[in-house]
C-alpha cells in the first residue's frame, strides 16, 4: 500500500479499536497522522492502543462534536478517517441521544468543517451492515434494501445519507464503507456489545464458557480488523471511490459453531456450550448475514487476506499478552 | 369527526402552520388542547394562527429538545402531535445542525419522555414526501424505496425510523404521516421555502407575477391544511394505524401551470409568467410526484374533500384579510 507517506491525516476516535490499528499501520507507512478522541468511558478509547506508536503520532482529545475545534482541526488534511461513533447497539436502545448526537451532528459537524476549511479532503467514514436489517437475500449487496431495526443502525444510515449530501452538493470527496462483523486486536473488550467475535475470544482466554445461541448455525462474515484498516486505505486512495458506498465483509462467511469450535481448538482449556437466545437477540436478527464485497473489490482492488483461524491466532496472543490493559475499564 | 371530546392533547410545534390549524379543530371538537411552541424566529411559530382561539386552550412556551420539560408535558396526555420541526429544505443545505437536533433528536426526545412518562399516548407524527426523494414510480406507495435527497428530508427519513423502533421495540403507539405539499391559512409566508403553493397565493395577492419554471407541467398533490388536520386526526383515532406510516396526499395531481393558472382566474390582478428553473430546483426534483393514499384511505377511512379550486379560495380570503400578519416577520 504506498501513497500515505508523509500524507497528513486525521483519524477521529483514533483511540478505539480501528482507529488505532489504521493509525498504528499510517505510522507505518510514513504518514503523519493526528488522532482526535474524546476519551468517552465505555466507547473504548484506549491509550495503550498507540503505544507501539506513541511518539511518533499526534494525539489531540476533543470532541467530534465541537464545531469550533473541528474547523480547526481539518485544515491541510490528506485524508480524514471518520471512526469516531457510539456503537453499541445494546446502549443505543436505552438511550438514543449519544448515537444522534455523535454519530449524526458528529458528522455533519466534521462534513461543515470540511466544506468551509478543506473542501479537497478524502473523508472515508465507517457505518455498519446493520444499515440493511436482516438479509432479504445473500450475500447481500450495496443496493439491497435498507431496513434499520435500532437507533444506533438508524444512526448510521443517517450519518452516510448526510455524507451522501455533502458529495452530491457540495461536492466533497467521501466514502462510505459499511462494516461487517470486525474483529482483533485493540477493541472494546467489556462486554458483548462491541462484537461477538471479541467476546468469545475473551470467554476462551479466560477459560468460562462460549455460550453459543441457538442451534449456532447463524452465519456472519467475520473480518480481522488488519483487513478492515486495509479496505479502509484501499477505499480512500482510489479516487473512483469517492462519493459511493461499499460493503466491508469477508467472502468466507462461518457459523457461531464453527467459531466457538475453532477457539476452543486453537486456545487450551477453551469451552462452549449452546445456550437459548435472549429475547433481544432473538428479537434483533436470528437470520444468516453476509456482505457481497464485489463492488470495493473491483473499484479498489481490495479483498480480505487474513482467514478466520489465522485472524482468531492472531487476536487470541494479543489479549493473552495484554488482558490486563483491556479486561477492565 | 368524533372521540376528541374532553380528550388531553399536546401538540408541539402548536403555534405553527398544521399545528395551530389542527389545534384550532380540536378545540371545535371539544378537547383540551396544550401547544408547545418554542418560537424560534423563521419557523413559523404565530400567535396570532391561534386567535380564533387563544383563551380556550393552554399555550406554552418551551423547546421540544429540552428533555426536563418533554418528561413532564407528556404526562396524562390521551394524544400527542408531534409537529415541530425545522422544515425548510433550502436552509437544511446551509446548516444541517438546526435540522439533526430538532427533527431527530428533538422526535426521540419526545418519545423517550413517551416511554417513560406516558407510554399509551397515541403518538402522530409528520414527515415528508420528500423522504423518497424523486418517484420512481407513479403513485408513489409507502414501499416504494427511499432516497431522501437533502439533510431536511433525511432528517425526517431519520426521525420516522426512530419512532419505528420505538412502536416496535418499547410498544409505544406511533402513527407516522408523510405529508405532501401542504398549503392553507396560517402559514410561514416569507419565502418559497416552506410551500410552494403559499408563495404562488402570496404573489397573487401581491400582484406580482407568479413565476411558474421550466414548461409548469410537473405535477404534485397538493392538499388542503384542512384535509392534512382531517388526516392527522383519523390516523390517530384509529388503532390499527399505530405502528404504521401513511402518505397523505392528494388523489388529485395537478400541474404548476395549472395552478398558476387557476388562481389568475380567483385573484383579479394576479399575473403569472415563465421562468428558467434555478439551478437548486432543476438540481432538486425536475420530475412529476404524487402521492398513492390507498393506504391511509383503508386503514383511516381519510380522503381528501377540499378541491384545489376551493381550498385555493379559502386561502386567498383568508390571506387577503390578514396579509399584515403574514407577510413580515
Amino acid at each position: 500500500m504506498s501513497g500515505f507517506q508523509d500524507k497528513n491525516i486525521l483519524i477521529t476516535g483514533g483511540l478505539g479499536f480501528i482507529g488505532s490499528n489504521l493509525a498504528l499501520k499510517l505510522v507505518d507507512l510514513g504518514a503523519q497522522v493526528t488522532l482526535l478522541d474524546a476519551m468517552i468511558p465505555g466507547y473504548g478509547g484506549n491509550l495503550f492502543n498507540i503505544s507501539p506508536a506513541r511518539n511518533k503520532l499526534t494525539v489531540n482529545f476533543a470532541d467530534v462534536r465541537d464545531a469550533t475545534v473541528m474547523d480547526y482541526l481539518v485544515r491541510d488534511r490528506d485524508f480524514i478517517f471518520h471512526l469516531a461513533a457510539q456503537v453499541s447497539r445494546v446502549r443505543s436502545l436505552s438511550d438514543p441521544l449519544p448515537d444522534i448526537d455523535i454519530n449524526i451532528k458528529g458528522t455533519a459537524v466534521l462534513l461543515e468543517a470540511c466544506k468551509k476549511r478543506n473542501p479537497r479532503a478524502v473523508i472515508v467514514r465507517t457505518g455498519t451492515r446493520g444499515q440493511y436489517g436482516p438479509a432479504v437475500s445473500l450475500p447481500v449487496r450495496e443496493d439491497a434494501p435498507r431496513a434499520p431495526k435500532g437507533i444506533y443502525e438508524i444512526s448510521q444510515q443517517s450519518a452516510e445519507e448526510i455524507a451522501r449530501v455533502y458529495s452530491d452538493i457540495h461536492g466533497l470527496r467521501c466514502v462510505n464503507l459499511r462494516l461487517t462483523n470486525i474483529y482483533g486486536p485493540r477493541a472494546q473488550m467489556l462486554s458483548p456489545d462491541h462484537g461477538v467475535v471479541n467476546w468469545f475470544v475473551r470467554k476462551a482466554i479466560d477459560h468460562q464458557p462460549i455460550q453459543v445461541f441457538g442451534d449456532g448455525l447463524i452465519k456472519r462474515d467475520f473480518l480481522y480488523v488488519d483487513d478492515c484498516v486495509a479496505a479502509l486505505l484501499a477505499a480512500a486512495s482510489r479516487e473512483v471511490c469517492y462519493g459511493q458506498m461499499f460493503n466491508v465483509g469477508h467472502n468466507a462467511p462461518a457459523n457461531f459453531l464453527e467459531l466457538a469450535k475453532l477457539l476452543c481448538r486453537l486456545e487450551k482449556g477453551a469451552t462452549w456450550e449452546f445456550a437459548p437466545f435472549t429475547p433481544e437477540r432473538a428479537a434483533q436478527e436470528p437470520v444468516n448475514f453476509y456482505s457481497d464485497i464485489s463492488k470495493i473489490q473491483a473499484s479498489a482492488g481490495w479483498r480480505p487476506k487474513v482467514s478466520l483461524e489465522d485472524g482468531l491466532k492472531r487476536t487470541l496472543a494479543f489479549y493473552s499478552l495484554h488482558k490486563s490493559r483491556y479486561w477492565q475499564d
